[in-house]
Parts: C-alpha cells; structure tokens; sequence
C-alpha cells in the first residue's frame, strides 16, 4: 500500500470528539458576546455537534460538561444523540462555578467544600456508567492567588484522597482523564500546573488513570510534542484538548495560532502508531468560539486537525529514520518539511468524495440553511453559555 | 537633612489614586466569586475608597469608569466626594462591553461602531470636565483573534484617527493617558500592544497625550523599570496602573507577585524626582480582589507601593553613583540591596502617627467595623461589578 | 497580470542579504563545534556566499562583520566579491569582544571605553564608504547584569551622544540600522531591548537612521507582524535579521521553528508593497549555523524566504479586504490560510529553471562537489569563527 | 525556644556547597570576559573555595567538574581541600564538549559515542569513590535543534539504557543526582526538559536516583516552589543548582534577580524541616561570574541564600497555619510577608560573631588582601574556565 493509500485509510477513520459547551457564549472575563441561534439545552448542543459531523464525517462523538449539561435522564439524552447520528464522549466534571469554591474544590481548606466537590465527582462517574462513557475528564481550577494563601502540600494530600474516592468509583472499563494547567483562575499556585503532576497522581492511581493534554495549558516556550511522545512511551497518554493559543490558554481554533505545532503533535502520535481510536487516546477539542460563529469554527476545527495528521501520515518513515540514524541534520529536517509542505487539501477532498461527503464542509454547511434555520427557532429563551 | 528625614517628608506627600472598580465585584472568565457589603452604586464605592485613605491617608483620590460609573450629576458625585474627603480622578473609558464592540471600538471595520466609540470617548471628556478631572484615560480592548481577520496597518490608521478626535477636545489642562497592553481580551493582535506604540501614538499627538504603564500588561521578561526610566527622560509618562502578576494580567496586589519589581520601578521614579504629585504622574492602583476582601486589599496595596517608595528612598543616591561610575559591579548592586533589605515599616509606623493614624492600618480597619455596618446595610440591591 | 505571474515576477526580483559569519564555526557558551571546510578569511566566507548565490539566484549580497572581516583593502575585496557574482553588503559593528567593553561599549561608565567604541564605529562608516555599503548595522551588546549595577537614564544619554557622532558622519546615500535586543548577552538591561527604543532613537536622530528588527529578539508572546505593519506605516523600517527561535535567540535557519510567523511577517511586507530592493528594506539573514552544515543551511533559508514570499504573494488581497471589512473572522482568517496552505514549491521551481537554474538548489549543490573540494583545500590554517 | 533562637541554631548549622567552575573564567557565546587572579588548577579552585568558607563559615563544600578538574590523583584532591578546611561534594559529570558530543552524548544517534558518554559519566562513579563523594550530579547538553533531527522517543531509550548503567554502578551509599532543563543549548528540543522527565526516570531508577532543581532552568512562569513542595513530598529532591535569572539560564548571583522567589522555595524547604545537611539535600551553587569578581560573587550569594532561609524559618509556622486553615487569604499573606519584611541581616551578623567570624564577610574578605595576593601569584600561567 502507498503511503498515500495507507494515509487514506487511517484518515478516514479517525475521530474527533467535540465539546458540547463550544456551541454555547463564551467569552472573556471582560464581556461574554452573545451570538444568534445558540443552542439552549444540551440536546440542541448535540444537534449543532450533529452538524460539524454530518458535514466533516469526523466528529461522532460529544464531551458533555456536568452541570451545564445536566439533564434529567441520560439515558434519554445517550439516545437523542444516537438519533442524530453522534455518541456521548467524555464526561467533565465542573467544580468551579458554585460560591463555595472560592478557594479550592477538592483541595479546598475546608472539608465541607472538599466532600460537597468529591461528591460532584463521584456523580459524573455515575452520569457516565448512564451514558456509557468511558471517560471522566477532571480539570481543576483549585490553586492560589497569593504566596502563603495555603499550603501548597497539605493542597497536594487532598487532591490525592479525592482522586483516590473517584478512582476506586470507576467501573473496570472506565478512565479518569486527569488535566493539567500552568495557571488560570488561579494566579499563584495551581494544584495540577503541569504534566509531571498529572503523571505523578496517575501513577499512583493505577492504570485507569491517564494524563490529559490541552495544548493551551503551557509555560511559553515549552515542547509539547516532546511530553506527548513522553507520555506515549509511558502508557499515560489518555487525552487531548485540542485549540490554539498566542500567549495564554486563548482557547482558539486548533491550528490556527501555529499549524506547525500541531503537525508536529501529530507526528509523534502518528510514529506510535495511535491515530486511531484503538490506541485508547481521546482526541477532544476544547474552545472558545468568543467571536466567530460556532457550528463553522469547529468544521474549521475539525478540518485543521484532519490536515496536520495528513501531513503526518506523509512522513516518510523510513527516510526519516535513516536521515536520523545518520546524523544527518538537514535531511532528517528536510524530510519532515517535505511531508509539511504538501497541501493536502486534495487528498482529504477526495476521502471526503469517497465517503458521500461535500468535499468542501464549510461551503456545504453554509448552503444548507441550518444556521438561519435554528436562528429562528431558537430566538426565544436563553442562549446556553458557561454560566448555564 | 538625613536620608530618613528626606524620605519621610516625600512619603508624606505621596498620593496614590484608587480605582472605584475595585470595591465591585470581580472574577476570571471562570466565575465572579461575590463578596459581602460590596457597594451598589458610584457613591457607595466613593465610600470605600475613602475608608483607605482615611486609615493610610496617602489615597485621596479616586478614578472613575464610565459607564460602571455612571450618574446623572457628576457634579453631585464630586461634592459627595469631597465630603468623605477625597477627591476624584482619572475618568476611565470602557469601549468593550456593548455588544457592537464584539470586532473592536475605535478599530472596528465598522464605521457606525467607530463613531459610537468616539463619542463615549469624547463624553468621558465631558464627565472629566464636571468632575474637575484632569486625566482621561484610554485604554481599548480592541484587536483580532485570528491572523487576517482585519489589517493591522487599516487598524493603526482608524485609532489615529479616533485619538485626534478626542485630544481636538482635551481643555488646555486635560491629558489623554493611552495604557497598552500585549494580549487579553484579544489574542493575536491588540492595537495598542507596547509602550512603543502608546509612545509613537502620543508623540504625535502632542504633548497633552502621554503613556500609561499597566504593571501587568507585558510580555515575560520585559524589565518594566527600562521603560519606565526611558519613558521620564521623554517626558511621556503620564500614569501607572499598579497591580502584580505571575503570568498574565493577574490583577494582584500590587507588590504581591514581585516585591523587588516595584522597587526597581520606585527607584526609577525617585531618581527622577517624580515622587510627588507635582511630577505630574497618576499614581494609581488597578486590581482585581477575586478572592479576598477589597477594602483591605487596598489598604494592604498602599502600603506596598508606601514600603517600596520608602525604600528606594533610602538608597544612598551617591554612594551609588560612585559605585556605578567606578564600573564596581557588586558593589552598586549593594548600594541598591541594602535600601531594599531594609525593613521600612517602623518608618511608616512612625509617619501614620506623626499624622495622626493608627500605624497600622489593617489592623485599625477591622476594628473599626465597618465592614460590618456596610454589610448589614447593603444586603438589598445589585452589587457593583464589571458588567454594573 | 494573474496572481501566479505577478507573484513570480516579485519573487525573481527578491534579494536576500547573507550574513559572512554564518559560514564560520559558531556555538553556544557551552561549545563552538568545528565543521570542516569552514573558510578561514573574509574572501573566503564571500567564496561560499556566492555558492548560495549561484543555485539559489536569490543571494546576490553579503554582510560583513568588523572586526571578524577586517581586511587592509576593502575595495579589493568588493573586487573579490564582484568576481564571484554577489556585492558587498552591509557593513555590521561589532563592540563586543575586546576586554574594554566588559561593561558596555558606547554606554560603558568608561569614557575611554566609549571613545573607542565610537571610533569604531566611525570606523565602520569608513569602511562602508570604501566598500560601496549603504548600511552600516549597529547592534549593541551594551547593558547590565544587576540591578543598580548602572543608571539606566543615564545609559541613555550616553548611547545618544553615540548615536548622534556617527550619524553626522554618514554620507547622504548612508543609512543607520540600529537592531534592538531583549537580552543576551547582558541579562539585568539591555540598552537597546526593544523597537520603541530603537524607534525613539532613529526618530530624534532622522530620516537615515531605521529600526533592524531581528526575529529572534523579543519576549515570547511578542506579535512580531505587528511590529513590522506598524514600522512600514512610520516609515522606519530598515532591514530585518532573519531567524527563527523556540525559546530565546536561537538563531536557528529562519521558517525552521515557526513557518507560519515568517509567512504572517512577509504578508505585511507584501501588503504595504516591500518585497523588493527598492523598499529600502534590507532582507538578510543572521543563523548560527551550531550543527548543519553552512552552505546548505543558507540555502535552505534563502528557499524558506522564498516559499514565505511566494505563499504571502498568493494571497488575495481583494478577498482578504472583502472578508475584513465586512467583519467576516472565519472568511478573512481562511483567505490567509488558503494561501499559507497551497504547496508553493513547484512555482518556484519553475522560478528557478525559467531563471537557467536547477530547480532543486540543496540537491544541485550537493552534487556539484563544492563542500569536497574546500574541505580538501582550507584543511591547513585556522577556520573563521565568531573569535576570529 | 524562641523561633528567633531556632532559627539561629538551624542557620549554624546550614551548609551550601560551591562549584569550583564559578572561580575560573566564564561568560556568555559572545565573550569570555577574563579576569585577574583567577585560579589556574583544581586545587587553587578549592583554595579561593575555602576563602568563602571562611569568611561566611557555610560553604564548607566544594563541587567537581570532570574534566575541568581531572587530577591525576583525587585522594591527595581531598587531602589538600581538607587542609584548606572544606571537603569535596558532587562529582558533575560533562559530556558536552568533545567534538563527539554534537548531536548528543548518550542519547547520540551514534552507539559508538553514546559508550564514550556512559563511560566518562562512569569514571566519574569511580572519581565519587576516590573523593568519597555521595554525589554524582548527570546534566546532558542533548537534545535537537531541528524538528525531524531525531526521534524524541528513542532518544528516552538510549538515555534509560545509560542511566540504567550508571545506576547499577552506584555504591550503597551513592546517589544519582539528574538534572533538567528546559532550553539550551539544544534549541528545540532537551532530552530532560523538565522536572516530570527527571523525576520519571529517578522513579524507574530506584531510591538512589534524585532530581536536582536548578532555579534557572525553568520556562517563564513555572512555578519553582511548587515543584520543590511535590518533590520533598515524593521523597524525590535531591539537590539545588541555585542561581537567579530574569529571562533564561542567566546564571546570576542567588536571589539578585528575585530575592522573593528564593526566600518562597526556602519556605518550602523549612515547612518541610529539610534545611540542613541531614535531609539528604544538596544545596549547591551554580553561577556564572561574568563580570563581576568571582570570589566575593561567591561571598554575597552565600549570604543571599542564609538571608532567605533565615526570613523563612522566621515565618510564624503556627499562624500560618491557622490563616491557611481558616480561609484567611490576606491574613495567610501577611504572615508570610511579615517574615519577608523582615531585616535579617542583624540576626546573621550576631550568628558570625558567634561562631568566631566577621559580621560583613564581604568587608572582611577585602581587608584581607587575598585578591592581591592570588592576582600577583598566578600572573603567569592559564587560568581556568570552562574549556580548561
């Protein structure tokens, strides 16, 4: 098989899993934009979701956020999504958003806190084994604004007790997705800051423990590729949250803030051989569309995470090794480059025509009239957002 | 006079601006964590403001943002002022938080947007010329997220126009302080993004525009005091926003991040010989008290720039010029640690007393109660926040 | 014309400035690895630079350094280059390697130190004359390691006084290029650290003075394109250093760390009309060459300008325009990437076969023997480095 | 006991080890600034060690780097250092400059270079046995400057397969001390970038492998007392490089670029009762005196560090607690600023003239004479530095 065919096949099998709360407002902490005809509950979130997959055939999974998610009965919710033609991803755990929280959720200094936050924990555990999720994503906002607000190691002993309590919770099938963040909203101290952290917890945990990576949660100047192909060597890479960032978690469009990157990402994930959805690795995106629309920002998403594994796929492996191997500098660079350098648009056109898709997503999406179409539909009530 | 005596008289006489928003509430994009006894209108933030200045007694003065401040007679609102005995300050545009301004204020590619952008603008100089104010301070939030969004040149080309707009208005004792910012709530460009750009922008304005410097608004590894020192030997420094940061823009108190930062930056200042109001310098605080309580917050961040000022006070301005012009590296580098390894807080002590407060102003504030009596008395109504 | 002609018409017109240094051995602090074949003499460096020239057809012009190419006769060697098909370049100042200069160079407290600095400089005006250069590069490593080790301000008066000798020797065609600098090799300030200064400087002292921006110079997070875009509008800017960087100043091949951010820099050139030599613009390269060998990695980086320009060419510009004013983000944003993501390689081979040349220059250079036979040739002598 | 008494006694009995590279020449890849009087051998290294240990009475140990300090014979090394009143610590291994070493020491892509590696950092076991060192400290230069230069993940293995062999050489009593890096001087990407790296490596290796945290090898942001807590509470903190820098491995005196910072990780270290020699850490120096004189350099740093850990063992343990504990964040602050605000210097001028010492090392080490003395004594000869 060609490279290109075998680049072919793999593509056409990837999955892209996408987060509900990318289709409701977001914004800064200086003004959240509203935008016409955004969803307003969950199930009109997995319809938009519905959409990015439908015009890209990538994208069947849905990342639901616990509360702003909450329904009734997730089951139902499971099935209103299988209807549309997409399944329920991961489950992300939110304990930031209730008053209590103001300093710390888990490792809060007070325990009332810490149980009221371990208890939300074990509950989207529960809401996953209703979903039939594999994952439990838990992202925490817990840290410090000021030097000696509290102790960063009695913080770290709490954590661990939480993680244990969710841990032992898991079904023999389920994952806890642990994520880091280097800061933000917390300024001083974060209690997950970095990979090393997540490792640290998740090995002690156990093997249904695993490492998140959000591409907008490092230091300037850090090598991502390097902690993704780190991770893989150590059976500890679980996830992604897929966006962009210039300076700080800006939370833009994957590949839009430096394309290169995320080839790069892609091409150490393509060497181990885990584009797949076998490899156990949740490709997720994470968001914020403040200022353009949504529905076309993740097809665009989508898009640009289908070309950087393109590239990827066109590394030609054995020149590369053999330039490596052979110290040769410039040519193992060179062969990179080449694959980087390609435009393979037409290729994914063409997987695209193959599998009864428009080859060009966006213009599709746009002639379809969804978007005035929920527009007017949904003019009435309160557009979904992080609040909600 | 002694060095002690020098510094002590110069202290005396330093006055630092507060900013009304920081009684309100405040938070990160994550959530806004809201206080007890936080005020509800313009006069009630007046009010603590004046609680700082009556316990450190080196706050007289208070900014104003508009339209978070916004009231019917301006005139009122200044003699409300003077009755709890301050006075107040710079008036603060806000031109990002209509909805139209989702693609920029004075920069947006909107024309209808531009002109309503211009004329808050020019309505701040108006409310400037009520209050008595003799500072009108700009600082915009526009810019792009993605690269090609707008022309960064066409962008440079409406501001310009915006600005001359607003200085054709300035009274003869009225200045423009334009603050920059490298990124946040834009990311890829902001139009305003380093003081090269806020002094290119001034320069050409005249001299009633002058640059303001956001402690917190700069890229890793910018050495703030260099800008600072170019800035008064170009006599385009009009205004500081006071504040700390870890990483971004953290609105932390000031001196909190890094004590030893704002000390260079006071040695700065009083090489220059612009302590003093009369330097024509706005010193003011900008912060966000996410998490803890914002009078004393406050109170704590006069004190900081107090300690800093007093210790650059005390450095021995000759020894260390010997030092310098004799290329004795460590041994300036003493010149300037021993004044910062001073413990200048019984000098302080002893000012408050000499005029007539409490030397320890925390401590005289909590037992003053009232954040007691404003918590009983504001438990109805609206808080004031960013969005207020 | 067609997009496609009009962009090859510019792109044969386009001229790259090739540093002599690059093709001597280089390093870190930690090692400087000798290559073999490394020219040992100025006429030599200008041998190998004319080997870019010949296969790349993009190269005609080579900087010098002084004193690392201090020669008796300089309009000899503008002979020696002449023959060998390229021209002399800018003449770049180095006052960074005699003892003298351990605490600055024109702003040492040393006013020896800074009379002989000038003179060099002087000196370099001279030479400029003498080769026929219109550029004389001025980059200072002048600054300070501790804080108070020297006045900041004062500093600055220093560098003007400078400034202002060497700039009323230039003769009438004679320009300034004054680069800036965040840190290395001094770590505390830096005298010339960012554009703003830079710019303030070439503003007081006139119209032949111009900003050189090198791209490896700024804090992270800085948006270099903005910088550029806002030079071109004032008219300031003078040449750009071409290199990439993931950290610091890594003087890596340019386009290697981030392609995307050349691409971004040649659009604004490409924008404002100042792809060819007649914008005034010197376009030249500053690597370090630490690991790759010399000639070819000048050749890769002539082909990375190349293949920025011509994806910054196809963009289109009335599309662009279309999208950005009428507020399209996902639409503007696509018209750039459209254009970053074509595969430019082929056009520019035809560029280079309709100009008599091969159209792969790394594989004609390799096999025309030229690395073999100097190495073999110049295996006696010292071989030119940064000490040399 | 008063805190005021423990503090005292526990600062008698710290013990900061100094690296004998920081009395030899160094300097930046533009210059090696030379200085007079510098030591010319390993013993004379040792000799202008013992002057800092006795005048500050808290430096008795002097760190070894081999090759620069290669001696025929380390017994008699010992001997003479012993006579001078300290005793030799780490043994720091080098790999990075021999011509052999460019594209990697052990993680080379040439197996022939990666046995020359494993087998110096070998020797250096047998060089810990002969000097009784506990400590052999692995720093590796390697890493890629070019992406595609080799593969990340091999190189993991390659590095693994050699430490594992260093480890399996370790006597009982022996310890590995691994290092990271985040940059320099490999550009793109560092084979232990970062503390995860390090600390995974240590955990497969087994209990006699430790990380040592060098406060310059850090991306912007990253919180460095953070990793110093998580690591003191895995049993994982075996050594300090202390040094300061403002933006990347700048390698300046301890505490000049952010006395805050240091005095935040002592704090660490004190909570955890780690301060003196019998917690197992080794808390070294490692500075770079470019421009200022090395042995007084040595000198203040020394004092830098006591100064730190004497405000941090200062901190009102009790109240701390009780403010963390209670959500107190401004009250948690202002115990520990209380600390930090403190003036020092008299409580460690009182500990010297205890121990029989000058209450200012720094004017006492200048009346001494010494410098003229070693200046005049090793006028002739090659004096040391970092190619020596």
């Amino acid at each position: 098989m060609t490279n290109r065919a075998r680049a072919a096949e793999i593509l056409g099998a990837q999955e892209i899993e996408l987060p509900s709360w990318a289709f409701g407002n977001s914004g800064t902490r200086f003004k959240v934009f509203s935008q016409s005809g955004v969803p307003r509950t969950p199930e009109e979130k997995i319809d938009d979701a519905a959409q990015v997959h439908a015009f890209t055939g990538a994208a069947p999974i849905v990342s639901l956020h616990i509360p702003w998610d909450k329904v009734d009965d997730y089951e139902k919710l499971a099935v209103h999504a299988a209807d549309r033609g997409v399944r329920i991803g991961a489950i992300n755990a939110n304990v930031f958003q209730d008053d209590d929280y103001m300093l710390g959720s888990v490792t809060s200094p007070d325990p009332k806190v810490r149980r009221k936050a371990t208890d939300h924990l074990l509950e989207c555990v529960e809401i996953a084994n209703a979903t039939g999720s594999r994952d439990v994503k838990l992202w925490f906002a817990d840290g410090t604004n000021y030097p000696g607000q509290d102790s960063i190691r009695t913080r770290q002993d709490r954590l661990a007790e939480a993680l244990d309590e969710v841990y032992a919770a898991l079904r023999p099938d389920q994952r806890i997705l642990l994520e880091y963040k280097l800061f933000e909203p917390s300024f001083y101290t974060t209690d997950v800051p970095d990979w090393g952290t997540s490792y640290a917890h998740c090995l002690r945990l156990g093997e249904k423990a695993v490492v998140c990576v959000d591409t907008g949660h490092h230091a300037p100047g850090t090598n991502i590729e390097f902690i993704v192909a780190f991770l893989l060597r150590e059976n500890k890479l679980g996830a992604f949250d897929f966006n962009s960032r210039f300076y700080a978690d800006d939370d833009l469009m994957v590949g839009a803030a430096d394309p290169f990157q995320i080839f790069r990402i892609m091409h150490e994930i393509v060497q181990a051989g885990a584009t797949t959805p076998d490899s156990g690795i949740n490709f997720m995106l994470d968001q914020c569309h403040n200022i353009e629309p949504k529905i076309p920002a993740q097809i665009r998403s989508v898009m640009n995470v289908q070309e950087a594994t393109a590239k990827a796929l066109l590394v030609d492996a054995d020149a590369l090794t053999a330039a490596q191997v052979s110290g040769d500098v410039l040519g193992a660079n060179a062969v990179l480059m080449d694959a980087y350098n390609t435009d393979v648009r037409p290729l994914l056109a063409e997987i695209r025509r193959n599998g009864g898709l428009d080859p060009d997503p966006l213009e599709a999406f746009s002639r379809s009239g969804y978007l005035d179409r929920v527009t007017e539909a949904r003019k009435d009530g309160v557009p979904a957002g992080w609040g909600a």
